[in-house]
C-alpha cells in the first residue's frame, strides 16, 4: 500500500504545511515537492495530482482521529462524558498544529462538487460516530429521546466548527482547548433528557 | 450613489444566478454580463472587479435581512421569540432562492485573507443584532445570565449555518423552514436559565 512507503508521510506532512501557508490554489505540487524534500516526479508516484493530495491529507488526519474515538465509544462512560471527550479531543487536535487547523477550517472548504462530495464522505466518518454517542444518550435516557438526530448532530458539529473558526480567524489568539467544557455545557443542556 | 442607478439590482441579481452556477471562480464578468443583459463594460462603470461584485451581492442581500431583523428586534416580545423569527427569517430567505442559498454556503467561504476579511466584516453586521437578542434574554432572566455570549452566538450561528449547508448539500430535497422551530427549540434550551 501506499501508505507504507516511507515518503508518503512526508509529503502528507508537507502538504498540510503548504496548503495552509499559500491557500489550496496557490499551493502547487511542485511547491509540496519542496517542501517535502523530494523530487516533483516521486509526488506522482505517490498522489495522482494536488486534488488527491488534499484529500488524502484529509483522510489520514481523520483516520488518526476516529481511531481516538473509536477508544473513546469503547469505553464504559455515560454519552455525555463521551460528547466532552470527543469535543476535547476534536479541539485538542487542532489547536495542537495551526496549520492543520488552517487547512480544516478554510481550504478545506471548496465549493466545486466532485472534490466537495470527496470530502464530505470522508466527514461523514466522524459525524457517524457521532451519532453512535448521541443514540446512546438518548437510549439509555440522558439525552432527549424525541430529539431529531440529524439536527442535533448538526448543532453538535456547527457548535464546534463556528466556534474553531472563529478561533482561527482571531489569529488563535485565546486557548481553544480552554473553550471545550463550556462548549460541551452549552450543547448538553439542549440535548437533556 | 451607485445602488440608485438602473442596472445595479439586474447585475447584483446576475451576478447570484452566475456564481452559484458556476462557481466563483469560474463565474468571469462576462459572463455576469451576459446574464444580466448588459455589455461587459457596463460592469465596471458600477464595480471595480469581479470580487467587488461578490461583496457588493452579500452586502446588498445582508442589508435586507439586517433590516428586517431590527424591525424583529423593534418588537415588543420576548427574547426567546424573537430568536425564534431570526432563525425563521434566516431559513425563509435562504429557502426561498436555492441561487442565494448556494453562493451563501458554498462560495462566500473563499479562502484568501483579504477577501474572507471583507465577507466576515458584513457578517458582522448580522452577529451584532444576534447578541442584542442574547444579551436581552439574558438580561431578562429568559436565558442563562453567566452564559458565554460570543460561544452562544457561536452555537446559535453555527447550528444555523451546519443545518443550511446540509440541507444544500442534500440538494434541499426536505423542507427548510419547516426545521426552524425545531432549531429554535434546541438551541433555547442549551441557553435557558
Ligand atoms: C449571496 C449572499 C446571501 C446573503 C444572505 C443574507 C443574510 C442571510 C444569512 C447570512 C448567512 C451568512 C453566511 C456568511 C458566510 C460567509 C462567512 C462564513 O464562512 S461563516 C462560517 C464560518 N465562520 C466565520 O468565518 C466567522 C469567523 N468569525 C469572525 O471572523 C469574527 O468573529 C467576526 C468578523 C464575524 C466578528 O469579529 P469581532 O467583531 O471581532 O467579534 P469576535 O466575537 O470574533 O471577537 C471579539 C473579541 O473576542 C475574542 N473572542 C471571540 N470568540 C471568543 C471566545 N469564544 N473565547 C474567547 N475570546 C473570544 C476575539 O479574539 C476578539 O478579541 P479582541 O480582538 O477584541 O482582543
Ligand atoms: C487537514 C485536515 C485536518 C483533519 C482533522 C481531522 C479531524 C478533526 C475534525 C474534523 C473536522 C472536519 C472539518 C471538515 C471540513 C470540510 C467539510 C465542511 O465544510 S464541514 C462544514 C459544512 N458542512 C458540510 O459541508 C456538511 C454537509 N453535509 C453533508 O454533505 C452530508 O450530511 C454528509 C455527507 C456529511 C453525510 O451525508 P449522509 O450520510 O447522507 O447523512 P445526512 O444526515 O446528511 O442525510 C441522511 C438523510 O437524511 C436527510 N436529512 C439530513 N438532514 C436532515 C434534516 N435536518 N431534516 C430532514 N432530513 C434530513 C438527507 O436528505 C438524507 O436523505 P436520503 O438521501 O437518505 O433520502
Amino acid at each position: 500500500m501506499r501508505k507504507d512507503k516511507p515518503k508518503y508521510k512526508q509529503i502528507i506532512d508537507a502538504a498540510v504545511i503548504v496548503i495552509a501557508e499559500n491557500g489550496y490554489h496557490q499551493a502547487q505540487v511542485s511547491k509540496i515537492a519542496k517542501q517535502a524534500g523530494v523530487a516533483d516526479g516521486t509526488i506522482y508516484l505517490y498522489f495522482k495530482n494536488k486534488e488527491d493530495i488534499l484529500i488524502s491529507v484529509f483522510q489520514e488526519k481523520m483516520g488518526v482521529f476516529v481511531s481516538k474515538l473509536e477508544q473513546i465509544i469503547a469505553r464504559d462512560l455515560t454519552a455525555s462524558s463521551k460528547l466532552g471527550l470527543m469535543i476535547e479531543s476534536h479541539f485538542e487536535l487542532l489547536a495542537s498544529d495551526i496549520h492543520l487547523a488552517i487547512v480544516t477550517q478554510l481550504e478545506l472548504r471548496q465549493s466545486n462538487p466532485e472534490l466537495r462530495t470527496k470530502i464530505n464522505d470522508v466527514l461523514r466518518e466522524y459525524l457517524k460516530l457521532m451519532d453512535q454517542i448521541l443514540v446512546k444518550g438518548m437510549e439509555d435516557g440522558e439525552f432527549d429521546a424525541k430529539m431529531d438526530i440529524r439536527l442535533a448532530r448538526q448543532m453538535v458539529f456547527g457548535t464546534m466548527d463556528e466556534t474553531i473558526t472563529t478561533w482561527v480567524m482571531n489569529d488563535h489568539k485565546y486557548d481553544l482547548i480552554e473553550l471545550a467544557p463550556k462548549v460541551q455545557r452549552l450543547l448538553l443542556k439542549g440535548m437533556q433528557a
